[in-house]
């Protein structure tokens, strides 16, 4: 498939997608509205979620879409990714400060160079806020700690391809622990998010994966994540097969964060954290993509996963 | 109450919250993670509002918690509020870029500076990227449209008041259509508002109010607002008797929005708008501190009302 076609046949699921009335454009590309129909789907997969992870004593956190600029600052995000951050900025002036920035404004000139940075950055991941709550916790406990967590996140990647969105939520599972407490959860959520997606009737693998390291060093960062097999994701194809959509990813962030907020296990040794994020608009658009823009006409055994 | 005993008085509420794990710090004023309690709550009030607006047919719609900046721009938010407003700014250079903000960023130096404003604005209020979808779809059915909308809202007010967050829900029903549909509607929600709250046991007056504007000619605006009643709100007391706190409010916003983006009705008027908004996170709040921090201890008919 050439980029071209690959470009294309996103651009046609974009606009079928609108067409059907379950994303509602807004004007800038990865960003939409969802429809009510599009919103169930999302909040039914993660009930589905719940019921396999939710025995297992997690403690739910909900996180708005920003987080501390200093604890962002501290998470090394901007080492590596600096190119998807959002800041959010203000306007922090007084009066004649405000009559200038309409004038600009309304000249259609840039009023945007005038605004300071707020202590807020919208949030990469959604575990990114957790770390620093369970360092300011102490020491963890001994079987370690597992934690909800389900937020808006932000990444500035402007894309025609409805699976590539700006704004997007994950839902997740992150524990905390001894290294060999972090990879069993891994594994075992690598099993039941096969499951999970299995049953939904989606084809999909499950492969070894990097991130988008930024740059020159970022190459070689990327290389040696997919060596240490820090990260595998599972992929379904959405608008293309050669280049499958990732859904699920499952990521072993050795002692990085345990690192950075000085989070001790019990017997004193830095923690390793993993976590399994869904990407939950990309998995309503697999399902979409599979299954039919009419919900009502998926296979009844995709339902009965969904509207139990 | 003295301007201290107010402050004394939120802060105190503000960390008996936290004591009792419902919001979670996050070391910036305004910035909190919800516990599960908290969420559920919320999540149980949002379908007791859907109980009482849910046979109306609105059509629902969620946008995420970021906005087009060009509607921004266009809505006129910045001439009223530009003190709140925050835009969403990213890093856009090469690898020697990197290296100086890594460098400054090390120095523990403002690395903020470079980062340049992208297409989004964070959400001001959730009814904000509904008016363009409207305007886009053409003219209005004859008897208008109403939609039912949810998002977090982004205010730039830094504030120890856990009633005052940066990061907050609105739940909202807008109405689009002639004056006198709007004001219909938004009279429909006063008493409506009014008596799912008072269901709810908590002490509570509707009253005329104004927006916060910005600068010198703002008091003049907000008077304005007052003398043409455009704005009401359900003021419910938190942490001051004296100074209740504005829960949900009922906006007339005349055509203002109907005029900049040219949305018309069916005989070729430019439309009027309303909007009931419920804020979320106060009406949590209010629900904690007249009831306590134990759900399960609140009183039958409050949890009946939740519960079903």
């Amino acid at each position: 498939m050439t980029a071209d076609a690959l470009s294309a046949a996103q651009a046609a699921f974009r606009d079928a997608l609108i067409a059907h009335r379950l994303l509602i454009p807004m004007g800038v590309d990865g960003l939409y509205g969802r429809s009510g129909v599009f919103e169930d789907v999302i909040e039914r997969f993660n009930l589905l979620v719940s019921r396999h992870g939710g025995n297992d004593g997690a403690e739910v956190m909900r996180f708005p879409p920003a987080i501390n600029r200093r604890d962002f600052e501290d998470s090394g995000y901007l080492k590596s990714f600096p190119q998807l951050a959002g800041t959010i900025h203000s306007f922090m002036g007084n009066d004649r400060d405000h009559q200038a920035l309409i004038e600009t404004l309304l000249k259609k000139e840039d009023w945007t160079a005038g605004q300071k940075a707020t202590q807020v950055v919208m949030t990469p991941a959604a575990c990114y806020p957790l770390y620093p709550v369970l360092a300011a916790r102490g020491k963890l406990p001994a079987d370690g700690a597992l934690v909800d967590v389900y937020s808006y996140c932000f990444r500035h990647e402007p894309s025609i391809d409805p699976a590539r969105m700006q704004l997007f939520r994950q839902r997740e599972y992150v524990r905390i622990g001894t290294a060999d407490q972090v990879m069993a959860f891994r594994q075992l959520w690598v099993d039941r998010g096969t499951a999970i997606m299995s049953a939904l009737g989606v084809p999909l693998e499950v492969d070894v994966a990097n991130d988008p390291f930024f740059g020159r060093a970022g190459k070689m960062l990327a290389a040696n994540q997919r060596d240490q097999t820090l990260k595998f994701e599972l992929l379904i194809p959405i608008t293309s097969r050669e280049k499958p959509t990732a859904c699920l990813s499952f990521n072993y962030h050795q002692d990085h964060f345990g690192h950075v907020w000085d989070i001790r296990t019990q017997d004193g040794g830095t923690a390793h954290t993993a976590c399994v994020g869904f990407g939950v608009e990309r998995i309503a658009l697999a399902l979409f993509k599979h299954h039919g823009f009419d919900v009502k006409a998926w296979p009844q055994a995709v339902r009965d996963q969904l509207w139990t």
